[in-house]
């Protein structure tokens, strides 16, 4: 008889998004007259740069023609000439990378929900609170315990080494998702020490690197001096380049990065992640292997900058409302997200501001019990609407 | 201290592919002046359709408009136009599918090795020998229980149902790769009744269900009553439409399929794998499903129908070259392999038939035990290649 995995029952049902919808729903069909405002879930609304979809369009063609066709992709790691690319890319955040330590991904998603399967089911995950659910589900469906890192407002929502925790994996991002907080060298230096000591493994979820523009503030991890022997790296881009419908990512996986069998032997992390991607992952198409590489060049770089450059405006007049309103508030400044204090249950909040301002944002406690009477904005929309937004906050919340 | 999953180091190496790269390469820097023709690896070498191309390229135009742009694809089961696609492609096949149960894939492998995710640990999975390696290796990777149902000369190298044993999973392929063996309607049955009285769930392989043109030959394990309540049909464009290096397929799960819990309660397999995939898979790019969609269309059924009879064409060659050599074989009418009887170990034929006739192919033992002695050869190649490749098989092997 097939029985189900354990781990799925142990699942708490997601409502969060859904409970949103619904939500939204049912306000839309009460108020048609009323538009609404979306700034819930963190999807870009720009479209693809020039220079990416100039090379997908060139890639397609090349497809159809006998001598440029590309069937399957042999290495496993994905084209060369994008692993060259995000290598280069590496070497202009500090960080050494070889092209063969780059596996390319469908985005960040993927990999980290199914990077746990590498390890044994007694191994125990720590992860912050707030947190991005898709690492606990994964880790759950995986059968493995998790515990939880505070953040709070007394950290500027970091999420602090808990003292004496026995971690084995432990999942970071930064700039952090929700709460928009971003690791400073000398916190991200603790974690790192903190995996060296425990012989963990961090999962650096750098999804939102390319939105940190004040100088000094670590894009990678691997600016940091030893996390080559503790960290891989999740990188992305969906945010960075407008991939979120394209799907293409990348993880780093350093070839210095070792576990350990059960009598302690220690083995490459590398070898046995590419034997599971082997039996169980397809690669990334052609054609959006080289729309990724347009990405990198100084064209698709400068045109890619101009994007987030355009949500990092919206989030600039988002953290304006906010210092203006004396609402404490993290994010906004490195990151694409604005995580506020809202001063009531989050739910109550969503409600509020969905009936007073017709705006959607996130219930902070959807993403954990720290982020109760906290709310999340996104920078994703349009100038229009961002302008509209606050200015409709700055109505209901001023005192 | 990170350990890993103990399921990774019970897997085997996995040398065939490794192996014969060796061999090849050997062979070739010391005959540098013979060129090997390849017929191992079951890649494809005819172009895109010009129907694919289009498509992809005016996607790609338009993901660089803003009004036509996409993000992220919010059904979680893939674009509604490519799902009512393959749901009209299924009712040609004899089998009534619902949009809702097709769920767009990046190709037969991911979902094929990830499927066993959602199921309990405890579960036996069973396959056929010989097998394709990677459903092997991704249920030992689970850390689930693997036996055995032979496949011999004797069955025409249909797997039968192993008497007695109790499995809960169970991986079937047809057309079969490696050995080309094509379930009748009868066999199919007994394989659906099995499962039924066992409330095991079948993973069937169809990825080259279009291969096969003889009449009364199921093309889908939905076509044999009651297989919705007990099948999961997998399906790619990889081999039908050249999709290898383009990535699309689609995984067919009934809504009334069930399994169970630890006590016996009945649950939807769908749900909890979308479930899975909520948390562990990305979608499938904007571009690809236009693509993919194209090969829906009676303009891209007709072009990738002409490639399909391009290689059928080639099989037709093969196959009639071992009829005149009166030499065994399956496969090569309603599939792209030809499996045949090669009168000595795997190897040693693999050894014999690159070093006098320079040609590659894939010894028979790689998938199996009961593959010793065959060997495959695929009909993915060129026409001119083809020929040529028989014309020096009949001169070794004429008696």
């Amino acid at each position: 008889m097939a029985k189900i995995n354990q781990g799925f029952l142990n699942l708490k049902e997601n409502y969060l998004f859904i409970e949103i919808g619904r939500k939204v729903r049912e306000y839309t069909e009460k108020n048609p007259e009323k538009p609404i405002i979306r700034m819930g879930i963190g999807d870009v609304t720009l479209p693809l740069a020039p220079a990416v979809v100039a090379a997908m369009e060139k890639a397609s063609a090349e497809m159809g023609v006998k001598e440029t066709f590309r069937g399957y992709e042999d290495s496993g790691r994905g084209y060369l000439f994008l692993r060259e690319a995000v290598a280069g890319y590496y070497k202009g955040m500090g960080a050494e990378i070889d092209a063969d330590e780059v596996l390319i991904s469908d985005g960040a998603k993927s990999d980290c929900g199914n990077f746990t399967d590498i390890f044994s089911a007694d191994s125990v995950v720590l992860v912050s609170d707030p947190v991005y659910p898709a690492y606990v589900d994964s880790a759950i469906m995986n059968n493995k315990k998790v515990i939880f890192a505070d953040a709070t407002e007394e950290t500027g929502f970091a999420p602090v080494v808990p003292k004496g925790a026995k971690a084995d994996i432990i999942y970071l991002c930064s700039p952090n998702n929700p709460t928009g907080s971003v690791f400073t060298a000398e916190q991200l230096r603790g974690w790192v020490d903190y995996a060296l000591e425990n012989k963990a493994v961090i999962v650096f979820d750098a999804a939102y690197e390319a939105f940190i523009s004040e100088a000094g503030l670590p894009r990678s991890i691997f600016a940091v001096e030893g996390a080559k022997r503790c960290a891989i790296e999740i990188g992305s881009l969906s945010k960075t380049a407008g991939f979120t419908g394209t799907r293409c990512g990348y993880t780093v996986i350093p070839k210095e990065l070792e576990f350990y069998s059960g009598n302690g032997e220690s083995l490459s992390v590398l070898k046995y992640w590419l034997r599971r991607q082997g039996s169980k992952f397809n690669g990334v198409p052609y054609v959006i292997q080289r729309g990724a590489e347009a990405v990198f060049t100084p064209e698709g770089q400068k045109q890619t900058r101009e994007s987030i450059a355009y949500y990092m405006e919206n989030a600039r007049i988002m953290s304006a409302t906010f210092d203006e309103l004396g609402i404490p508030f993290t994010g906004g400044k490195n990151s694409p997200y604005i995580w506020f204090k809202c001063n009531m249950p989050s739910w109550d909040f969503f409600d509020l501001l969905l009936r007073e301002k017709q705006i959607v944002g996130t219930p902070g406690v959807g993403f954990g019990k720290n982020g109760d009477g906290w709310f999340r904005l996104t920078a994703f929309g349009t100038r229009e609407n961002t302008v509209e937004a606050m200015k409709r906050v700055k109505e209901m919340l001023q005192k």
